[in-house]
């Protein structure tokens, strides 16, 4: 060694037997670990030390959790890493703790941020149009649509922060009666009015998908803006929309939809001025809108990580848990997900479910998504990455303890399946499959108005319908995508800041980004596409 | 009525004992029709009217065959819809017909087109680059770096056509050692080498996903050029590459795989500069090729039809079997789909396939169709929409019937399974889903350079990644989608072509296409994206 290295590691819970290095490139061997042994190999950062000698069969914890069995006599000062560990089954849903939640955390008063109210009560963070689309037959002329309005309509609405199309690849060549179906219809149903859509629900459809308009939206279900209707238009705010009468919807005379196989289109250019001319209507009533003064109450924040390390678990999911704690506290709805990532805590979850009938819910959705797997040929470790393992993430027993750290420490409060609108406040499981973007969209359909996603090797994860907070989990990473993270959590390993100094960062950030602060992505008009949640077939 | 009014139907085979309406906005009741009954009701263009007295009970034949029975008495002079009509069970894979191939079609010679040739032997139709990507994760970035090719490159390689992002919503998040993985995984790594790519492979990875690059693309698998081997550049064609040797990957150094995780990228533009530098030394072997004179036995032909209506079957898909048997006598390649469109007419399939083999890979790949939808509880029958029905397709055997007419009328060669590559002339079976997109992309990654798209409803369906020909079943249409249809074949209904005139006018328009005419999807810039078909869990 050149220059004299100060090993550094993290010991999560005095119980464990392991320690995961801190150090940017690892630790060589020989290296004494400061009141504990000398490592008898070199160990990459973010991997595991056994603290004392582990025969094989030893049960290896780490979160005071039992994350594996050696499968080799591993001496103390030994790598722990996935070669070396027998992975648990999976937690049976059988005999799971009762709830016994913790008491409600005390409130948190006097933050506010600025944002949009709509008329259904929900507040967005961003003033966008958005244009729903029945099926992926008309993404193409949506596209070169979206162009137009970009580029001729919104130099016009200074107010309004951008049109977004909610393109997706369902609605046709689906089974679209089987029961699955289900969830990628009322995702596509709630992402319409998601609170960063002002209420305004614009629908572009072909004619003759399976998802016809009005079984996207049946009567009363979503309210639609007739275009005929001009009330809100150059007023200070928008205006409550009542539901359409039964039978009607409103792909009929003065809807908001625009259906391009209509007998009144002729020529390519005609469906495009009718987008147009559809979207000024609604521009005209989101440009008036201004942000006001709105307590953190109002925020529905999702939670997620991906591309994760060792360091998730350490620094930036605890961090997230802080601010989950805070923002709860504040009266805010904060929702965690990826059911593969909390599937091993199972019991940890029923425990703090505030009511039986949530830890029955709870069960009831991991319980649907292992039979999904099943179905498959797949389980819950599935989801674990080479990038993960290289990461220092054995399995997926290790990844969900570092996961479900985001949902903080207070109790359950709710249960959305997949699809669903959050109608609670507190904190929410959201059951979604931890896939990124999918998981995204869904809590997006859940109505998601600020989203924050933590990564330790690195995603440069966007999402055009709402702003996304990313929390880098190590320096270095920090460092090198200094402009695609917006927030560096690995300063908690590098002993620079407390996780309860971190975690009042991203508070805040939270609250300035749903004012109107741009995060890396939008800055750089980084996004990724939505992707639905399908479980049943194509045809 | 106020003008007098010409009733015109088409009858398919002397057996039939219906006939369907041709005639704009239907006919009347109390219509007379030559040679056959009066109209008891109105009946809608593109509806079936009954020749004679159906009790209930009685078959009903079109294309010769038994496409349900009357659910109700319907006397001769009535409208035949899916109401009065219960479908038949699918037929069962027992005691299917053995091949009794017809005997191949005399050879077609004399046609040419003007293709660029590529390395490995194929031709193609466009001369594209084209960024594989491993894993959704990447797009946001991807979209940037394109806009930046498109806008400040392409115009200094001007024989290049476009370039275009291979994204899709695969590569993590998903059970990839699941069994039914291998489609998605091999539809990207074949859509990588598609003919109209010019053997040129970029790859955009991540880095922590769990399809990496070595695992899309194993050693001796796809010939990748290594940024730093100029072998071609300003040479008149492209070069031979050798595929890698065992062990090495294209993430080594000098691979064309740029990783967006790899130390070296800091900050956002280190990327985005590391895909242009990328990006140029394939555009400028891609620039330094000429089209010249191939043989039509290069084309590798898709066909596929979507937005059905009782036209396709007797107007546009006849047409497009017409063109398929030109095409096939001339040496081409021609692949037909959508295995719900042909699961009804199976012992046709088995009865024309070349050999005894082709017979068995036909059943294995609608009976594993058919068990793929019984898993989530659906069948065949999912496969038709609102739209067939409003034009006047019964159910789904009625579609079966008329989509398979695109096939023409010569043996059945060979099979390929999903995201499989055709590596034969001839006719070929491509099993895929219906589903517009997804059965177009998996036609790209069996290697089609020249795609035909037949609707009755209307689509704007287009595809970046190869022209797509589309072809209106109806005068209609046609007439109000004058720039989004290539072919009027609703001209057979009305009397002004035959089928085989419409067929030849096809092959050639095919011809003129592949050597370098813009259909109209591609002079509106109209496409869609790739939409893979993945019957594995997500995770
Ligand atoms: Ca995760
Ligand atoms: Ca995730
Ligand atoms: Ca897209
Ligand atoms: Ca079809
Ligand atoms: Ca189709």
């Amino acid at each position: 060694m050149n220059a004299p290295l100060t090993p550094r590691t993290i010991r999560i819970h005095p119980s464990d037997n392991v320690v995961v290095v801190v150090n940017d490139g690892g630790l060589p061997a020989g290296t004494a670990l400061p009141g504990g042994p000398t490592l008898v190999q070199a160990v990459p950062q973010g991997h595991k030390v056994a603290l004392t000698d582990l025969p094989a069969g030893t049960e290896v914890r780490r979160y005071d959790v039992v994350i594996g069995h050696t499968a080799v006599d591993i001496p103390a000062g030994g790598w722990v890493n996935e070669q070396r560990l027998v992975m648990p089954g999976a937690r049976s849903f059988d005999n799971l703790p009762a709830p016994q939640p913790p008491a409600d955390l005390p409130p948190l008063d006097g933050f506010t941020f600025l944002g949009f109210r709509n008329a259904d009560g929900s507040v967005g963070t961003r003033n966008l149009l958005a244009v729903t689309t029945t099926v992926q037959c008309v993404a193409g002329v949506l596209e070169f649509a979206v162009e137009r309005i970009r580029k001729d309509l919104l130099p016009h609405y200074p107010n309004v922060d951008g049109v977004v199309g909610l393109t997706h690849s369902y609605g046709c060549g689906v089974a679209i009666d089987a029961p699955d179906a289900i969830i990628p219809i009322r995702t596509v149903r709630n992402l319409a009015s998601n609170p960063n859509f002002g209420g305004e629900v614009m629908v572009l459809s072909l004619g003759c998908e399976k998802l016809q308009p009005e079984r996207l939206f049946p009567a009363n279900a979503i309210p639609i803006q007739a275009s005929s209707d001009t009330r809100g238009t150059g007023s200070a705010g928008p205006q409550g929309v009542p539901p359409l009468s039964g039978g009607e919807t409103q792909s009929g005379a003065g809807g908001s939809t625009v259906v391009l196989q209509e007998e009144k289109h002729v020529g390519f250019m005609s469906m495009i001025d009718s987008i147009l001319t559809q979207a000024k209507t609604h521009l005209e009533r989101l440009n008036a809108r201004q942000r006001t003064t709105c307590p953190v109450s109002e925020l529905v924040v999702g939670v997620q990580c991906g591309g994760s390390d060792a360091f998730s678990g350490v620094t930036a999911n605890p961090a997230v848990g802080f601010a989950t704690d805070l923002l709860v506290r504040a009266g805010a709805t904060v929702m965690f997900s990826e059911n593969t990532e909390v599937r091993d805590a199972v019991d940890q979850l029923t425990r703090r479910a505030a009511t039986p009938e949530v830890a029955d819910a709870i069960v009831r959705e991991l319980a649907w998504y292992d039979a999904y797997l099943a179905r498959g040929q797949a389980d819950r470790s599935a989801n674990t990455t080479p990038g993960n393992k290289k990461g220092g993430l054995s399995n997926i027993v290790e990844k969900a303890m570092g996961s479900i750290v985001k949902s903080g420490n207070g109790p359950i409060h709710g249960v959305i399946a997949p699809g669903e609108k959050v109608t609670q406040k507190g904190l929410i499981f959201a059951a979604t499959p931890a896939s990124d973007f999918i998981c995204g969209t869904l809590q997006l359909a859940a109505g998601m108005n600020l989203h924050v996603f933590t990564t330790g090797r690195g995603t440069p994860y966007g999402l055009a319908e709402c702003p996304v907070i990313k929390v880098a989990t190590r320096n270095d990473l920090a460092r090198r995508w200094h402009d695609l993270m917006d927030i560096n959590a690995g300063r908690i390993a590098s002993g620079e800041a407390t996780i309860e100094e971190l975690g009042w960062e991203l508070f805040h950030r939270l609250l300035a980004v749903a004012s109107g602060e741009k995060t890396w992505a939008e800055r750089w008009g980084l996004h990724n596409d939505l992707v639905l949640f399908n479980p049943a077939p194509v045809t």
